[in-house]
């Protein structure tokens, strides 16, 4: 039996968000505690909990995540001020879901360090 | 005349840098004012300021930059406990350098919202 994971529900559509974005390699979505006015994340399709778990197509499906992000990053209207992307890993990272996600954040200033 | 970029001068040896990893894509080095214990930036041999400004071959690219990330964050040892990427753009970003570069950062926690 798999282990419940909230965005592979989201991505099959059995749990409801706010969709802004879908292709063969990943799904986005607005960010439900969002820490700007633009918050979305961007998922791998299929289970992946983080960039050591990628294999042989690893380097392509990484390629269409961050595709992906630039093409939502014009949509979004962030292209003029700027935006912040963020990929957190583990206890260290703050990961608080096991499925790889780029969080897309814009629309306010971001201070350095990120975190 | 080309505009002078410290990181293009870094991939082509004409600044010296603390570099851990080349390919035929990206090249890769320690931050100079280090955020985290580990923090390396990731960024491709040819200039290009942001994800909006690449071309054809973009999704190779940005699959490339990801994928040595995925190396880096082995060889630094931070698969265990977590890590956290980031790439910056344009004012809101807090983008410092116009050429497009994800961070790395490791070997110690990081807290949220990142910045």
């Amino acid at each position: 039996m798999e282990t419940p994971c909230v965005f592979c529900d989201i991505v099959r559509g059995k749990v409801e968000a706010d969709v802004i974005y879908h292709d063969a390699w990943v799904t986005a979505f607005r960010d439900i505690a969002p820490k700007a006015p633009c918050h979305v994340l961007v998922v791998p399709n299929r289970h992946v909990r983080d960039l050591t778990e990628l294999g042989a197509d690893g380097a392509e499906l990484l390629g269409a995540l961050l595709w992906a992000a630039r093409t939502i990053v014009e949509s979004e209207g962030l292209t003029q001020m700027g935006y912040r992307l963020v990929i957190n890993a583990g206890i260290d990272g703050g990961q608080s879901v096991d499925h790889l996600h780029l969080h897309i954040l814009g629309g306010r200033r971001f201070g350095w360090p990120p975190g």
